[in-house]
């Protein structure tokens, strides 16, 4: 089998981070997985939702959006349907709660973060891109809180980044673009800690179910492209 | 450690499916899983959404919901925020998936049937027990289908099932009921055929991330658990 | 003339009133009147709408919403369209008036009292079910406040419940089902107490006009009919 | 007891009805009842809702809304909160079917007429102006459909119109106005044909239950008023 | 060239301005100008919206309708496609300003005034008549204000009014009705204060882009209105 | 008086057009106008609304909407509130509006183009720019459809932009950025053919009336801004 784009069954496709892409957000970033690309600001407020109120604590949440034309049709904006999208209501919350795993609430103070990730253009994996993103995007907004002396030490416990694993035409494949992506089998989403341990696994069978084996070689595949991502993520935070 | 009502670490929670639990729609399923309870109705429809018209392709979708006290305190209905919680969005999609996985589309024929999952009492697992009666209540209605000469044969491939495992107090459980679920550190849904294949997967490390080990443990007490909850759907099916 | 299902024109529906259906709610009933169901949920709330913020006086008020498939086609649920159903609008509206009607709401106490009530299968008179199974609902909330000391005497000065009579095929008949109800000429809702006086009486022609004398058989059958009611309320409340 | 107007218990307010009070509608009426003003523009549309497709039969439907500064504070616009206010929903139904009460379906043909009335200004009974405003405007639409042709006879059987009647410091009076309205211990609603039958009865006991003697005082009152209002309507018919 | 309804090039309609138009508004104006009809109530509220709290200055803003019959076919109200009509949005934003224009918001106190403008008749000018009308229903609650002693000065610093002037037929002219301006190639409104500034300026080429010396015939006609419109609002102030 | 960025009272910001900004739309453009960035993408979709249906005619709109954080606070997204932002229905009017003017909707066919302006990052100006830039995406995407052969013709009968200009500390500039924007007195946009004439004007006394001398400097400075912005899009499309 040789892959629509010509890459072997474990290679990404080139990652591009460019930090302070827009100038209003605390933390902003343009992230860039082969052809999909999603802009993640950092917002942070100084307010958390009504359940933590009086906690001390913190809290992380995130937005998801594509641009109408990200695609390659139009979809209309959600507004002029009055609802939100079922797909994005689902990726937010997970957006969500990938991000949430690395923060130490505590040390981030009663204060609310929003990451917000929109999508200028679509080409597989953009829930995945907007993991890794964000989470830079996020690292920013608290490094400034940091350095500002608003709070006293970093509130992220590690990074985390996330990276989809697929069978396409029977044979396991990492980092999927819209071509693999819309025929794969079998399509997973692994969120993997920079210390190689899981955040979040999503596996499903979309063209019939899988077996164990076949579960344990994707995961041998996230573990190679979160690390790669991993490293992207902290070239950029060095930077 | 003692779970909170005494099981046993890879115990399930009782089991009580009850056929035709209301009248009018086609296949109805009052399933039990402890006290968790959910009606679930399929209705056959003599169309398809848009992008399945003339391909000659039925579809399965499901809706789930909560009645506002389904839970300790009472929620307020969709309709008086006039938006569709975020979690039954996320749940709904989940279900439909998880069926379609075990339809013959082909077999189905152009016509849709919803499965309509309302969750009476909660007490943990509500997505899992949609997924295990909702199977039934569509099963109900394909058989109404093919007894009655619409369709020629059951347009379904295996049966589909799924449970909850989770580490609660650092020990990985089966079946996790309210009290366990909202301490659990990691938890997993697990949706599986039959034959023992899975369907999706879904583990998210609520409290810490988790290893590749604790993964394997969540994956085997998922095997059986749906191995029991297909013996009674099965037990169910032949009544 | 023959009833459909071979009643006097004078006799009621077999009634049967399950009261702790659910476990969470503060009260829960399953009313069933021939083959109505309806899950009656009442949950206290320590707090009142805005108009009676520091007036030392509490508030009844009921939801009302049919289950997608109660009937014998499914209807949308409300959110997919965005919109509260007018049909349930108008019902909830007289199912909270009629539930106030028997509350004495300076003894309730600065609280609120929700009385949901949803239908998981209708075969006509759903909104009459609705009020005197929600009455029996309301009625074990009450004795809960004052068996654990929040309030000092129930707040109830009277039972209330609902029946339906009309004209049908020429003929004045009592609690209609939806065979009759869809055909019925004349549709009369009598709201009564249990020392027989009303507390809402609504009568529309839906075939014709209808006369007084008329109107003054079918308030003869709804006292008949309440009376049953009472009854059973009664039954249920002592057992 | 005198009555804040000083009118006699069974004394209507004057009735005004101005024809042809805005230019576009097919029929337009400007009611006054007192100081309850409402423009009712009826509208001829060359299509029916789905459920009458190819029957035949025509239809006739109404929406009904104050505007913001009808009343004595300002109400925020039903858009303003994205709902339809409940009220309002449950008196559009209600004018809804006191008119096609005395429609003849199969003689206006397949075709809908919308009767829109705008409350200017409330002085209490704004929905029993509303259906005999309602009318004339129908009235006119249908003359203009007759004259012009399109129908060969008046699809109308009757005439219809509404009035309050309600207990008010122990008394039985007519046609009550906010004042009284807002301190009524009862208040009844009827709607009846110019031959003097009921199309509709809603008796409401909003301070205590009701006697079916109290019943019987305020049918008496409401036959009185319906007289009247009869009256003016033939007046601005013949006009 | 001959006008429509036979004006000259540079003749308004006639205006009438009918002041307490509706008993219940702090300020009522039942403004026409020729065909069109617009009620105009302004509500004093003693809130105002969050960014001016404790800042001592008050706010004015306008909301603009139209009834579903106020045009030549009926359109449907805004809540039951639960859209603010975007043509509705505008116009209300053009409204506001207008009037905030003529407003010493130090003078007006932290209060709010409210300026619904209900088009009940619509033959073009809609937008304008609601400024003109808007601008005496405000003049009135502000005078009421100031003769109750609530506040110490007038808090209107000149008067204001709104007209159209257009390219009609290669022609330019004032004050268009609706057949007018459905057809004219450039449509300018022209908002002025009593003192003959400019307060806004809209010139839209609707079938061509238009030129400089264009552009000055129209400021010059729309001066010549703001003038007659001045006097009318000075005649019905002073009456 | 000294602008706060430096410029001359005349000078525009830099221009920059990039075009291919993504890769799915028919026409896409990134627009910078100083630090106020917008994409600007164009759809071509083989449908017309409903009013244009057998018209042979074609039609182009506009969608604007910023992102969360275009701005130095964040903005909740229009979804979150179920409303669009008054300001955006205003300004996608505008746009739409602009960008029709120069349209031969004949020559197009009956098709439409849809061009969503998104504001990535915003300093004042954005529906000039999203105006100018979608210009350009409009240009590419029908200069596609001439190409390939669809329509004989470009549908466009010159070019189109916009810029504003405004009194700031009592003096006239041009291109207001946010800082200037949000204190200036007078704010005036200007869209303009590249042949010089005018297709809008909107002038708003924001703090105050104006004359017609301020508008004579507005409309000069305008004429200069145009012709820069003019030959930026000529540059960019003869790229």
């Amino acid at each position: 089998m040789t892959r629509p784009d010509g890459r072997r069954t474990d290679e990404m496709r080139p990652i591009q981070i460019i930090k302070d892409f827009t100038m209003h957000a605390e933390g902003s970033v343009l992230i860039s997985c082969g052809n999909t690309k999603v802009i993640c600001n950092a917002t942070v407020e100084e307010k958390v939702p009504p359940f933590l109120k009086d906690t001390g604590l913190g809290w992380v949440t995130a937005e998801y959006s594509m641009l109408p034309r990200a695609t390659n049709t139009r979809s209309p904006r959600d507004i002029s349907k009055l609802k939100l999208n079922g797909r994005s209501a689902e990726i937010q919350r997970l957006i969500g709660r990938a991000l949430r795993a690395v923060v130490d609430r505590e040390a981030l103070g009663e204060r609310q973060i929003v990451v917000d990730c929109d999508v200028i253009q679509a080409d597989g994996g953009t829930r995945c891109a907007s993991i890794t993103g964000g989470y830079v995007a996020l690292w920013i907004a608290c490094k400034k809180l940091v350095d500002s002396g608003v709070i006293e030490k970093m509130p992220l416990t590690d990074t985390v980044s996330a990276v989809s694993a697929g069978i396409f035409e029977d044979e396991a494949v990492l980092d999927l673009n819209y071509a693999e992506d819309s025929h794969a089998i079998v399509d997973c989403n692994l969120i993997m800690t920079g210390s190689g341990e899981f955040v979040e696994i999503q596996g499903t069978g979309e063209g019939r179910p899988f077996s164990k084996d076949e579960l344990t070689q994707l995961l041998a595949l996230g573990s190679t492209g979160n690390a790669v991502l991993c490293a992207a993520q902290r070239a950029a935070m060095e930077d």
